[in-house]
């Protein structure tokens, strides 16, 4: 606890589907009830072990294809809030900030859950509002200035600039730099001094939310 | 929760070891540490099914091999406690009611939980108060009328009658009854017959510990 | 292996996703290779298991979620028929008999597969040769008479009557009783009593295709 | 196949105890049927993925706690013997080298299976041809050209000088190098062209046993 404190860092859980093999990232025609299951057995499992080191869970995030699957059907982040909201509900809802945020947060209020929109520093936008496909070029951005500079421009103005050049409002309360990406902590590095250096301060999500 | 109280019941856990091909029956050589993880993980993941249902868990007994290893190894019930102790608190740890109550309390105490002593009333004791292993003829008890005087006896009178003939004290505050057993029903309706006629009043553990 | 021939019969793998919580019915987001994986890693268990008990597996036929995806998608039955011919070419891919009887045969001709088509005699069939969805009405047969009876007409005049009363052609090779049915003992013994009352040899597929 | 001959290798399987959390390294209380399914299970699944590939499996070592656990009891040995002749009495049983040797060479004829004898090179060994335990201090060899001169003293003289000075005579067939050893590949290289050097030919199992 003292140690996050220190940091100003706090865990969350990434429940995703029961996929082993395939790490979570394969859609799996699972229904509602199940997916409200797998969140269960998961952010409880997590809790019981955060709360061995005296921590305690602050959010919650889809992870994969579970993820994906609730972008693109709103009726998971709903069976997510509802889920949350049974099994402890001072944790927050990670979603996908978009065009949707109103609904999201009307359905995070219904459950009486916070949600949380992230954004993706490194993917491109369409000028919709969602993530480019990764199976476009120019998805990714590889230029960490660029990525930093997207993230701040987002922070400060509320708008990104889409693929297409067309500026598109957004807002966002927290930022996702993938773990397993071998420069993340250079990236992360990055995003934080270029943030800092403007004036904006960096704390978890609970402390705001 | 309603339908919990309703019935007088309250719903605990039963973790045991990692292993889904023996059931958790069989002895594995894992470190204190890895007892105390396997604990956190499904306490900890029964802790939010229960709470989906809006029940609490209210003990933990370790299940199969763990028990059994635990009964020989004290340093497994301490390393049980601790482990609640971190999870939450309010659990209470069952362990097997014997010769060592004193000590099994104390290691409660030091971890702040409470500890519930089990007697199983289909199985026969050695004059030291432990169980007559199942490889020996008249381990187990098949006659449920037996088996209710047993725990009248015990409840009445703090006393078991030894596969020796001996009596021996023993005092207990709840009664496994295995729920895989075709008969458990009959049997745990016998035992609460003879208790309740006897003027016994049966409560959940949580409402008197 | 003398167990097996006493009683005219032989074993067969029923390879699925590695989806145990769905016990392999729901459909997952999957590749060809990691189908064909799934069926390696399936059958080579299985294959060693019956070699243990002196058998050798006769037929491999897909199960649950990707046996549906692949009567959607030939190229499932195509990764199929490739993975057996490499784990054992003496194996007999079982698919789903239908129209495309000639192309399945093709495919199952272009690996050194034998094919064998199985017909579901508790399902009824659409104009098209397809199953009728298990959520429409009248979707699965529960008069055992009418089923064997629906069996003895494929056998004999190679037609089956869809379910809005047109005749369809059909030839088929094996028939699918589900062991998970109470009823599939007495349902199997019906249509073996029928079928040799009306002069069919019944005989396991490794004996004739 | 094509890969395998040209490199001059054979691919084996090294089945162990169904604990994914435990790597296989802890003990297990099984019985010799458990054991003899496990190795079935994991020597038939990837039997049958080394065919996807061409392949043939040339041996079978049992992995972790099962290998430590079948060196202190034979019957461990003669039951994964028992497996092999039952899934393919071609595949060869590699075995901890030591005084056993008349009686493991036995158990493999009596099961019509060939016998391999490993030497870790990297290993020191009491005086009665048993491993000193890692928990002893000099019971690792670190130094590379250390290992490999033991190594060649073993193939050419039979001998091996114990962790007391004392010179003791073993007879070995293959060389343990673990994979996960950083420097497994530099030691390997060291190890080949030592003996290769002395005029050692270094070829598959499957070639001379």
């Amino acid at each position: 606890m003292a140690l996050a404190k220190k940091h100003g860092v706090a865990p969350g859980a990434h429940p995703g589907f029961p996929d082993l093999l395939g790490f979570g990232r394969r859609n799996m025609q699972t229904s509602l009830e199940e997916i409200k299951d797998y969140i269960a057995y998961q952010v409880g499992a997590l809790h019981a072990f955060a709360a061995m080191e005296g921590l305690s869970l602050q959010h919650v995030k889809p992870h994969g294809a579970l993820y994906n699957m609730a972008v693109k059907n709103t009726a998971i982040w709903d069976a997510s809030a509802e889920a949350l909201s049974r099994i402890d509900p001072r944790l927050i809802l990670v979603v996908l900030a978009g065009r949707n945020r109103e609904e999201l947060t009307r359905i995070g209020a219904r459950h009486g859950i916070r949600v949380a929109f992230e954004f993706f520093g490194d993917r491109a936008y369409n000028p919709d509002g969602s993530l480019v496909s990764r199976k476009e070029p120019g998805s990714v951005i590889h230029d960490q200035d660029l990525a930093a500079s997207r993230i701040l421009k987002l922070v400060k103005e509320g708008t990104v600039t889409a693929i297409d050049g067309t500026e598109i409002e957004l807002t966002a309360d927290t930022i996702c730099v993938h773990g397993d990406n071998p420069t993340a902590v250079a990236l992360t590095k990055k995003i934080r001094e270029t943030l800092v250096a403007e004036g904006v301060e960096i704390t978890p999500l609970g402390s705001f939310l």
